[in-house]
């Protein structure tokens, strides 16, 4: 499946889009998109409903974030070989953890706003994980039944924020609108490999990051036993898994976004995004 | 007013602490202290109840974390330049900004877990400054308007986790029970200098901790206006404002939590907390 949410900011309706690329209703089923819904008997609920006879949403309404109340959105840092490398920085003997601000999330398509005092807002093609049942303490053996499915997310950073203002990443990476997420999330059972899907990301048409997930370092289902070492993750929980090479600060010299780019991205399988960058 | 929540965990019931310190329930006035329950105008109708009036709560109940819905934990680090000191780190020329997990979150009274494979578990006394009005780009001028409260809080700390296991501090400052925050919620007009209030931690009776929030580096004005140029602050946001010296990385030799120790711990006007510690 393919589970949305649409409408404006704050008043997102659960939906889902079927086989034939229709934008469909699942307010007669669940509330939101969110929590328990995606335990994994409760996505099988979903499954099991007749898509087709769903009610049919008129028009193209603007998408949210594609899960609602998530507590964490935890990020790991150079994960790609290729990145770390761009970034003068070299692979860790183990993944690197920080946290983007909930307050960042956004929809697939939403404005992307420089903050004040901004020098160099950059971008980042990511897998997102979205976790569906708790875990605790968990093995690489078990690890992916606790993942609901796969995203798109675009981890926007603020690099003089992240590196020249004082240590801990989470600084650049938290700015309101810094984590479009979505366009949908496409249950597990939908991504038979998630360590093999191509992702590319463009600003202004100009393709910048061309990768896929067969260079991550290390992988989804080592990341969500890891991670449960040493904090337990919730349904709705998202772990953006790390950036391919292309970013902004690996360009020589150096491109970052500024107001009027386009930013475009997308991972085979999981859909697409596009953000006007505006002046925040 | 001292605001809190009482009952089982993930039951709790919002309530008070009266003027005589009788515990009352607040249900039939709000569901929660949470969320808009914590703006100006909300706060402002809670303290015009007849408190004397509101039903008395029996028994020694449990109480949980004295703020539900926190989407965002906020840390600053080495903000004592006394604990800067011990660490062996200066006192940075501006703040330093981390995340602890919002699932660290736990009752002022709960037990600490330590987690599997720690080897160095600390304890942080540290105020609390709870948010109560959205503040984005704010000045130090309007910042206090945006506070609702403030609590105490034990930043628990697995040093190993956050300094031998690869960069960011979020990792060793996540694992559930991590977070005991409370016992309530001072409202702010009840703390008319929150540079000013003594508080102290002791490990089986042994005071390793009494300071004084009087040598915070960055204060609770600065750091409300710092925080909400990176990032949009919601209410029931925490930002903890960082420890004085004393904590178990800083003894010669270092001493850390093990378990069957009792950690207490308080801030003078703010409550007290008392934590046992066993294996996680």
């Amino acid at each position: 499946m393919k589970l949305l949410r649409y409408g404006p900011p704050g008043q997102e309706k659960p939906g889902l889009l079927d086989a034939d690329g229709n934008l469909r209703d699942l307010s007669g089923h669940v509330t939101d998109i969110a929590g328990n819904v995606l335990l994994p008997e409760s996505l099988a609920r979903l499954k099991a409903l007749d898509h087709a006879s769903l009610p049919q949403v008129a028009g193209n309404p603007r998408l949210g974030a594609c899960v609602n109340g998530t507590g964490k959105f935890i990020c790991i840092g150079l994960n790609y070989s290729d990145h770390a490398a761009e970034t003068g920085a070299t692979v860790p003997p183990e993944p690197i953890i920080f946290m983007k601000a909930t307050s960042a999330i956004v929809g697939p398509n939403d404005t992307i706003e420089i903050p004040r005092d901004a020098l160099k807002t950059d971008w980042e093609v990511e897998l997102g994980v979205v976790i569906g049942k708790t875990a605790k303490y968990v093995t690489e053996d078990n690890a992916m039944d606790h993942v609901a499915g796969y995203c798109v997310i675009n981890d926007v950073s603020e690099r003089a924020f992240q590196a020249d203002r004082q240590g801990q990443w989470t600084k650049g990476k938290s700015a309101d609108t810094f984590g479009p997420t979505g366009p949908w999330l496409v249950t597990a059972d939908e991504v038979p490999d998630p360590q093999k899907l191509p992702m590319w990301l463009e600003v202004n048409g100009h393709r910048y990051q061309n990768g896929s997930t067969v260079t991550m370092v290390y992988g989804v289902r080592y990341l969500v036993a890891y991670l449960s070492q040493f904090m337990s993750l919730q349904p709705g929980d998202i772990i953006s898994t790390g950036t391919p090479p292309g970013v902004g600060l690996g360009q020589k010299p150096p491109v970052y976004l500024k107001p009027g780019d386009v930013v475009t991205l997308g991972i085979e399988g999981l859909g697409e995004q596009r953000q006007n960058v505006v002046q925040g």
